[in-house]
């Protein structure tokens, strides 16, 4: 289901993306806004060479995906990350602007949308992130609905999570993945995770035990012709988990601060998690750092059966 | 616009489908969720000898859809439709699901989304059912709304109603097809009907008087390359209908107890039919049998004049 | 992304079309539903020829599009315009029905999805209007939500508008067009515009300087490989304008009589503007006619870029 590259296209492949390309290499997607939106320097720079490294030792070859300069990178150089991780003024490129940035010849981040369009692009079929958008809390007034949703019903990639954000409205995200069409899998466990939190409250839609079955129910949508992508849900490590309860008390905090200060549009999530990480002092990071590296680690899995 | 099948799908065709593909018969889907999670036995082995039976005999051959152990099966063979009938903890399949359970060795009943997706893949494009899933009652705050509606703005295939089933929000699912640009039409009345019920309160979107128009329809719909389903609402026959005011209490009363009982998800629509069931001391099971035979006759006719 | 036309499709080029077709010239395709449902005679017709006679001036080729008699008419002659513009009972086309009234050889005018389905069969990436539909206020409730939405985030045509019709819920249908990954760019401003009005309070999602950048990015969609289409919001030209604090009196007032007056579904558009028109002292209608000359000639602009 992968769509032929034009030739016009402005899209580089890293030296690592194009020697595992090569040589048939597994390969695991990732995103930049995480990097440019989801955390401060210099923790962001760490948290990207950690990830990086983490899906190299699980076999995989790592392919970071940003908009630098109105060219596509699929996969970063070293140095391409450490400047990424101190820019200013990068734009947060979802389905409707990557190609915006790419005609405009400006330097974005990539969502969870926006690296799947690129990786389905670039023939890469897992990607780990650390959760997806969703529905947020009151959008059935504010119609505030992230578009990864619409991607994930649209285009064939594995996204690998820690669930839906926790900001979100999780129930009500959970239901229009549902109605969309989306397979949502949480891994090894029956309880649909939340995050910063093993818990949700919520039982997951599926379950399934191994990075191979996975691989193999992706095979079987393929082969029954079914587009989209599919949500992995991947509960943070025990020893990193903040409790739902807890969280819940700094995320109703937030959002209330979020509304005082008439936040809105792109810029709520990243003021949310900046919020979550003063009330929790830098404990919300640890966590955050914690779940992209474990789900890094199961996409790299992933992506070496589908291999197989 | 059916893709072709993978050569490693799990898929079976009964004899019958086989010999009617052979030869270019008319064939119709059947589903499989109202015999497993719709009627209790035997009445649901009843129902479901009886519509086969109709569309034999209105000249079309029936392909009941179901996933037995991992296997897709396009038309069920006698003994395998009595055991399904009889089967315990059948998944109930929709476009999130229906691969998992192929790839999970599992067995499962096709929805209306599912089913579609199958028949698609099958090459038959008229699918008989009673009612489809569609905006739940509170919607606007739950966000409860079936992937039927998702798969019919996708997937080139006629399905044949008595309209949504009754206990959703019928007004809201009018507007969520009509957003997603599903034609609805109801079958010679300009009345649309309310499953049980002939009347709904609501105009029909769209009326055509015959099942070649119906055809004739589909057959522009494909000439101007607009992608998708269509919903026939086939309103229930006089002497078998129970009129809408009636009809509203027991569903009233039946999302009381399913509030009181906290049912969810997908065992919301088997728990509200089951208590109607109840209440109506098996009027309403009686009115379901007689709407799925009706649309299985016009569902026939439609394939036959496919065809011709 | 075009998809090849079925030789049955009843289909008719106008002279100017074909000619245009034959030598590679720019094309615009022009709706026809402002004609009859959205202007009383003779100010439609005065209106139609003048907007064709601005796509001619700035070198592109104008295609009007509705559908006569069960014939799709890519380009209408200018008797058939006149004789459009006094028609009575003329369907009012979307994606679900614009195949209905080839199938029943019914005519019917093309709202701004049958439009751009029309289009993209005919090769036409460019479409001139006055406003969208999108969100109805009070949706939340309604469920009322317009294709057009649908059509943006599935077909690739460019469309010019003023934005939203002011009596939609403007927040709202941006939200939705971001969810559903659809572009929305301001022309030469940063300001979202609002129909009648310049400003509409919200700061507009992207915005582009030019023609040539407008046909830039969408040429970096299909190059992404990216489908659906984009809107360009073209704020009305400032001696045309009517304020927006103006305009909300009005809309609210005639929001108010449409539910006095029980008016409800594809009515409701057409009712509010000649309810506003009335209350303007036809001042609505100047305006109205003023963006639609605007939109038509940043269209044919756009045509000419993506020629080039
Ligand atoms: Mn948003
Ligand atoms: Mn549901
Ligand atoms: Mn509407």
């Amino acid at each position: 289901m992968s769509k032929s590259i034009s030739p016009l296209l402005p899209i580089v492949y890293s030296s690592e993306v194009t020697a595992a390309k090569a040589r048939g290499a597994p390969l695991v997607a990732l995103e930049s806004t995480i990097i440019t939106h989801g955390m401060p320097f210099p923790g962001n720079l760490e948290m990207a060479r950690s990830v990086e490294q983490i899906v190299r030792l699980e076999g995989a070859v790592p392919a970071t995906i940003a908009v630098i300069e109105g060219v596509l990178h699929i996969g970063l150089e070293p140095e391409q990350i450490a400047a990424l991780a101190q820019m200013k003024d990068v734009m947060k490129l979802s389905r409707a602007d990557i190609a915006f940035a790419l005609a405009e010849r400006r330097s974005g981040a990539t969502t969870v949308a926006a690296t799947m369009i690129a990786a389905a692009r670039a023939g890469i079929s897992v990607f780990a992130t650390g959760g997806i958008g969703g529905v947020h809390r009151g959008a059935e007034e504010s119609f505030d609905i992230s578009a990864d949703i619409e991607e994930l019903a649209r285009t064939a990639v594995i996204v690998v999570s820690a669930g839906p954000k926790a900001i979100l409205d999780i129930p009500k995200t959970l239901e229009m993945l549902e109605t969309r069409g989306v397979p949502v899998v949480t891994y090894d466990s029956e309880e649909f995770p939340a995050f910063w939190s093993r818990i949700s409250g919520l039982k997951s839609p599926l379950t399934l035990p191994s990075p191979a079955a996975i691989a193999n129910f992706q095979r079987m949508r393929e082969q029954l012709g079914i587009d989209g992508g599919m949500l992995i849900a991947n509960p943070v490590p025990l020893e990193d988990e903040i409790a739902r309860e807890e969280m819940e008390i700094y995320i109703g905090r937030a959002l209330a601060s979020a509304e005082r200060e008439e936040i809105t549009g792109k810029a709520v999530t990243p003021f949310l998690l900046d919020t979550i990480f003063h009330m929790t002092g830098g404990r919300s990071l640890k966590t955050n750092i914690a779940l992209v590296e474990n789900n890094a680690r199961l996409a790299a899995e992933i992506a070496v059966a589908m291999n197989a």
